[in-house]
């Protein structure tokens, strides 16, 4: 039997709009069981949500639910298992454009567990990326995925869809958050795109199945976005983007926001470029340098690029010294350059002679001088 | 008739190698006369100097000066006018490479006067630069001077001479400090460049006309082009590079070490996004946030860049109130705007029929949805 606060929940989450910090706060203090009472018994007694009250005898939890099984459609409440926990910190997270706090519930198609998201990164950015920013997000998906954490996305075109197919084609796990109802495709171009992720991955909207996608509700999946993944990689982003909706609220949550860089000349990576000025976001290059950020400690400590040894590193340090002091271009006497090194003639001679067979130095007409190794 | 520190400086310039700290701490600390005089009584206690001591009578300092007249070039020391006071700040930083201290001079060819650097800026960078690094650069030495500010680097390949010619294309002053003679040119297909430079800016060495370039005054050249200007920045650098070098010597003489981005994809750009990352560096994308950050106390300051008002901006709270109710794709009809805006069904229906006219929402036919304004 269904319990009498999931059902209270659906309707709540039919009657309001995605993240109205009025209900959703409400819903996460008392549970959705005591406010739809309150609601019932019109027990509101600012009158704030006498327009909620009115339309409560119009919806049917029962058969909504109902329908929502007939299309895979899953509702996830806080006292599921499978309820993803970290959306709890969006409880005392400021609010941003009037969105705020827990959703009531979330709509979910597909076999990935909400509370299987792990180190979970969020790859966020512009609708119209560059061909740069696609290959970014979906090696960057790729390698997130490969290294066991899902990739949590928006669908939308550009970034989003390009870090979706990286996680993908890697096999891994990836999770579309839709600002219209799980059952919907949107944008409709990505219909195969979303279908597939609901049957790999996961599907979520906190609006139930039929909603379409408002401005409204974008800004409250963005909010979901953030508030699901661990950090937020935003790969390009032009100045006023969702992105950047995404880029704030993962910061409001205290989740590291993360910028890829790009070219200056690219209005693209405007937005990207600004939050590194801001301090908002860290930059990164590559996913090792994301998961080194959202890992566990010691998960991913990154080791620092090793350089390869040159062929000056390998040798002596005396060797070294007479190297320095070889010209770069017109050759000089080896008196000229033990004089420069600071060294006795004998000793530089035989140096000189040594670097001549690595190739290092030469002789020109007039003396030592850099060879093409050297000047490397 | 010349200073007998004037000579002792010449001298002790022609005999000891650029930023070898043993002679140029010494030398800042008691005047070259005084270093000169130890020398000759062979006053040196520790045995360090024996080597230069040895030497002092190969050199004619008063025909260095006439030789470097004739090729019109002067040597400037601390006691001049044109003494660049900023290059103080080397007294007290550490050594890097072996290399520091203030020079025992500067050999300077070139009407721009090393008293007028003001804010100048160094841009520097890899030799073996990309188009789009090449592009940043000139762009960012033309803006820099068009400014006011002074560009200095080291007139070598890639970002270097992209700097001095963006400089030299708006006819501003532009300062070349290089690792061998001031009557030299290194690299060689750099002569003319470097001979425009001397006859418009300043061509500046540390080591004494004729001297050879080597891989020691190269690290000691990198000190001087930092210590010289409030700030540098780095275009592009490889892992191992000589920009990197001199960003080194930037930050600890607490000079602002500033880095532009680029394609992560791009090695080009590795050493720049790992001086972010490592909090070395603050990112700039153009040569006005330079400015900001070298410019004195309120000189530069930039106004954050004012985003055009859009028409969403320009609607009434109400107005926007319903636009964000409005679906982005398939229409809904007007009671189901009213409801997820909240909002009676009268005050919506002539709040639509308005925002259909701005074009920012549109009739489909089902109902009401975003119009191509709104979906912007």
């Amino acid at each position: 039997m269904t319990s009498a606060e999931r059902l209270a929940r659906v309707a709540l989450s039919r009657l309001t709009e995605p993240g109205d910090p009025r209900f959703t706060k409400l819903v996460a203090e008392l549970g959705g069981a005591s406010l739809h009472g309150m609601l019932l018994r019109q027990e509101d007694s600012h009158g704030m949500l006498t327009d909620v009250a009115a339309r409560l005898g119009s919806t049917d939890p029962e058969r909504e639910l109902d329908r929502a099984d007939r299309l895979g459609i899953r509702f996830v409440i806080p006292s599921d298992p499978e309820w993803p926990s970290q959306l709890g910190d969006l409880m005392n997270a400021p609010e941003l454009h009037q969105r705020g706090g827990p959703p009531i519930g979330l709509w979910v198609k597909g076999p990935w567990r909400l509370d299987q998201l792990g180190a979970s990164v969020a790859v966020v950015g512009s609708r119209s990326s560059t061909t740069y920013g696609d290959q970014v997000s979906s090696e960057m998906g790729a390698v997130l995925v490969r290294h066991g954490a899902p990739v949590i996305s928006g669908a939308a075109f550009g970034i989003d869809q390009a870090a979706h197919r990286g996680a993908i084609a890697m096999e891994g796990p990836t999770v579309a958050v839709l600002a219209c109802g799980a059952d919907r495709a949107y944008p409709a171009a990505h219909q195969s795109l979303i279908d597939h992720i609901a049957q790999h991955g996961a599907v979520v909207s906190e609006a139930p199945p039929g909603c379409a996608p408002t401005r409204i509700r974008f800004l409250a999946r963005n909010r979901l976005i953030a508030a699901l993944s661990r950090g937020t990689v935003v790969v390009e982003a032009a100045q006023r983007s969702g992105a950047l909706n995404t880029a704030s609220w993962a910061e409001r949550l205290n989740r590291q926001v993360l910028a890829v860089p790009g070219p200056v000349t690219s209005a693209q990576s405007q937005g990207a470029h600004d939050l590194v000025r801001r301090g908002v976001a860290t930059l990164v290059t590559n996913a090792h340098e994301v998961l080194e950020m959202v890992g566990g400690v010691g998960e991913h400590l990154l080791e620092s690029p090793q350089e390869p040894l040159t062929v000056r590193d390998r040798l002596t340090l005396r060797h070294r010294q007479v190297l320095d002091a070889v010209p770069v271009a017109a050759g000089v006497g080896t008196d000229s350059v033990a004089r420069t090194a600071g060294l006795g003639i004998v000793e530089v001679r035989s140096a000189l002679v040594h670097l001549e067979k690595t190739g290092l130095v030469e002789q020109d007409g007039v003396g030592w001088r850099l060879g093409v190794l050297g000047r490397a």
